[in-house]
């Protein structure tokens, strides 16, 4: 578990998994809200709230089940993350909770809300240079090998997997009450496939679609192509860091390809006016990450059937970068 | 109930319209979240997230207890409402749902966001002069007066207190699962005092704390002398248009009296760190109004003791005013 590349072998995540991750988050966080959204076309979705988490994110989920199962020797070492500040939120969250040393690695270009609210949380912060090309991943490692703290990867982990996984069983047991049925469709925004991974474990007989920014959409290649792709060297920017992630692995690619799905790729244009959408009907702040799954309903990209949720999968922006999306004409 | 100046009698709100309130509700409505939130002097206060409900106020509540509780010949003759847009909202929407025809006062300087809502929800809305002084309750009286349909006043209405009140008893059995016990102290935005006397009959043993903006502060000079007092003339601008009333009503009064409720003042730039506050901490877009307990808690005008309740009433707010908000350093 120290050096999760894509060449080691990791267990799977299973389905068990999930269902005790959900039973531990449950303990300890309430359900987040599924909210109803109704859509200019008339129909209505689902939408699962995870910006509302205590760190604003879903990836609080992951990182307790994870944590929670390290070992007491485990534990004393220490564990080292890799996020641009979602994973490294909820990350430090757990940890400090558990009373766990943790260091996250952050790129130098993260939202300056996200490296202050990991701070917050009492994680030391290592900072790596994004723009100029330095392997983040290769960061994480020289900080594991030196003090034998477990590295706790923000997808490529069966444990983050099926932590991940928990807001599936939250959102069947919602969805059952508030609309009358098991979710069909769950759209959800795609980094890595950590969520997408959990929710599929979640739900087996729900349509997953993983949403992903263009340029950024090497999980729906991957999923065309039979074969992981990674993001092409000078892709776009993009305003949705948390969906910044080269390349997914094999056990997030594995679940996703059993289940048949096919990614689908929004534009920056579409990701803020999800943004905007949700801001003036659920008076929600979500980030441009958290909103691409909106951007695909709202772009026309996935239909809608009555059953289809949507994950609004978190909320960390900065100030005048919100400020500027919602005083777009 | 044609005529509800303070002149007239109208029946005391009880406890037992209350609990029957929170039953209608219960079958209708998700509860609404209730979030912690740690304070920057390290005191955690709970959140009762009232902007999540569909139309981004705690309005709904009373108005569908109000609508619901017409007679069928009642229903027949349609409603009348007075608000600057929350309240005309959650009239709106009970109306569409129940079948019944509503007409909406509304000032010509309400936000366009809260003016389109309302419109969308199939109100009709009949503007009146705020700045020009016009009475918003003569133009009602002449509605009603003229179609024989029943006024539903904001605030000034046994049901509506019963209605809001039910957001009361939500927050009673979430403290008691999330924070171990009920609520002491219920700290809520106050216009005329429908919520705060609903929260009065709900939690009998509560403290509650009414806050208004500066210069809006009738409610706190009534309870502080004994005698409903009004808003000066010439009162200064605030942001907090849903809390813009000049006074309260005897059968709101007489509740909050009995309680030996004081009010709190806030002033527009702690409304404004309140927003900001909520922005960063809990990912929720809350209007200025909404953010007024929120503000007397940040302010240090009004002390937490770990259970301790702030209502965020609100959220529908014009984008250009929320990014300027933000925006402030």
């Amino acid at each position: 578990m120290t050096n999760p590349s894509p060449s080691v072998d990791l267990r799977a995540p299973m389905r068990e998994g999930v269902l005790r991750a959900a039973d531990k988050i449950a303990a300890l966080l309430p359900q987040t809200p599924v909210m109803p959204l109704d859509l200019p076309n008339g129909d209505t979705v689902w939408c699962k709230v995870e910006s509302l988490q205590p760190v604003g994110a879903f990836k609080i989920r992951g990182a307790w089940h994870r944590l929670t199962d390290l070992t007491e020797a485990e534990r004393a070492m220490g564990v080292v993350a890799v996020s641009s500040g979602n994973h490294a939120q909820g990350v430090a969250w757990a940890a400090r909770r558990l009373g766990i040393a943790a260091k996250i690695v952050m790129p130098n270009d993260a939202p300056a809300v996200k490296l202050a609210a990991t701070r917050a949380l009492g994680a030391e912060v290592v900072l790596y240079d994004r723009p100029g090309g330095e392997d983040r991943d290769d960061v994480a490692r020289r900080l594991t090998s030196e003090s034998g703290a477990t590295l706790v990867h923000a997808y490529g982990d069966p444990w983050v997997i099926e932590g991940q996984g928990s807001c599936g069983v939250e959102l069947a047991a919602q969805m059952e009450c508030l609309a009358g049925g098991l979710p069909t469709r769950v759209v959800t925004p795609c980094g890595g496939g950590g969520l997408a991974a959990g929710l599929a474990l979640a739900l087996p007989e729900a349509e997953i679609v993983p949403v992903e920014p263009e340029g950024w959409d090497d999980v729906a290649r991957s999923l065309a192509s039979g074969i992981i792709q990674r993001v092409a060297t000078g892709a776009p920017k993009t305003a949705c860091d948390a969906l910044q992630t080269p390349a997914t692995f094999p056990i997030n690619f594995a679940v996703m390809t059993s289940r048949g799905m096919q990614g689908i790729a929004v534009s920056e244009a579409e990701v803020r006016a999800a943004q905007r959408y949700a801001f003036s009907h659920l008076r929600l702040v979500i980030e441009p990450g958290g909103a691409a799954a909106l951007a695909a309903i709202l772009g026309g990209k996935v239909a809608s059937d009555g059953r289809t949720a949507v994950i609004l999968s978190g909320g960390n922006v900065d100030p005048a970068a919100f400020a500027a999306v919602i005083s777009e004409a």
